[in-house]
């Protein structure tokens, strides 16, 4: 098995709403080394834009069978889903990126838009035990927004140039969440429902502290 | 203050996202003397689409001058929210529907796609204490999805034409959640934490039982 430190994986979703330069994301990715895992219909975008996956996941019900020839010549490591199982699709490249491949980062294309069961899978999944641990690796990526996992403690996050909007999601009952250093700032707050703080906004060179004791909070860039 | 029974509410979300045929679905809100709300941008497509809201919510700041002064001229009740406020531009106009206008039902365009904290707060709000007992009275209507709320109790879904999964998601904690009568029956399931089953499907003819005791259920009808 070969070793990565970072990967980028190429979900089903829509590819309206990938990030518009995506191909050369991927480009970027495979200079960098960085591994390149596709699940189900992403396998074969990737693929289609010239880089073959090192790892395919998938029922693969949704690419033709010579599609899945292609996939299954060009891509070293294939696993192969049912369609009635336990974890999705997506799960199991999860499991694979983090508990095969030990990734130490991992962004996500395709986990947005389209269906919303699908979305929600690929959000709440963070949410699981079994990939809690794993969440602050993680960032969700597409056209207008760019979505980090934190886990309990004290985060500094910085302004990302082309994102406008900072939005916070307890995505689980929250203690003591306050934002500090932003337009908004949010005395401590907890919740026992979730709940998301839209279009706050950093300000100019200034970076923003999140600080929660319990549940799990994305933080969204994004813009119009 | 002009009565009415049910409404549709047109949000601010990318009309990429709307239900294909949203004009005519307006259209037939009309015929049937529903309400018509729009919140910030969507007002103006309500206007556009040759339909005058009855209710018009935002801070305007995504309209024209322009805009805005058609949109004052034509739209009965509007209201002006402030950029720092404690109730989003979407809360206020439910706010309105529920508090003000009593409605019974309430059909939301526009609350996907796009900014991803902008459709979390759709999604949430209804964990709110404020707005959780109106959960079942709204469903969110995009281009692929159709979603609604449930309450803790016992439900019989129907299968809807056009849509060939039903996703379910527990937005909060959930004891004893079934689902029976589906492709994939659940047994008696509870969770701390969120989660989201997806691309389950009804089976010929058939409905859908879906019993939980607590929490906040969405049940997702989508298509490919």
């Amino acid at each position: 098995m070969q070793k990565f430190k970072d990967g980028l994986a190429v979900l089903g979703g829509p590819q309206a709403e990938w990030p518009q330069n995506w191909s050369a994301v991927l480009g970027q990715a495979r200079a960098k080394q960085e591994m390149l895992l596709g699940v189900d219909r992403g396998s074969w975008a990737c693929l289609q834009a010239g880089f073959a996956p090192d790892l395919a996941v998938g029922d693969f019900d949704s690419v033709s069978g010579q599609e899945l020839a292609q996939i299954e010549q060009a891509v070293p490591d294939r696993r192969y889903s049912k369609p009635e199982k336990d974890l999705t699709d997506s799960e199991l490249m999860l499991q694979a990126a983090f508990f095969d491949y030990h990734l130490q980062k991992l962004t996500v294309l395709g986990a947005t838009g389209g269906r919303l069961d699908h979305f929600l899978v690929n959000l709440l999944t963070f949410c699981q035990p079994m990939f809690r641990p794993f969440a602050e690796r993680v960032t969700l990526l597409d056209r207008q927004n760019r979505l980090q996992f934190f886990l309990p403690g004290q985060h500094r996050l910085l302004p990302k140039s082309g994102y406008d909007y900072l939005g916070l999601a307890a995505l689980q009952p929250v203690a003591d969440l306050s934002i500090q250093g932003a337009k908004y700032d949010l005395p401590p707050f907890s919740s026992s429902y979730p709940v998301c703080f839209s279009s706050n906004e950093f300000l100019p060179g200034q970076s923003v502290e999140l600080t929660f004791k319990k549940g799990l909070v994305a933080a969204i860039y994004s813009r119009d």
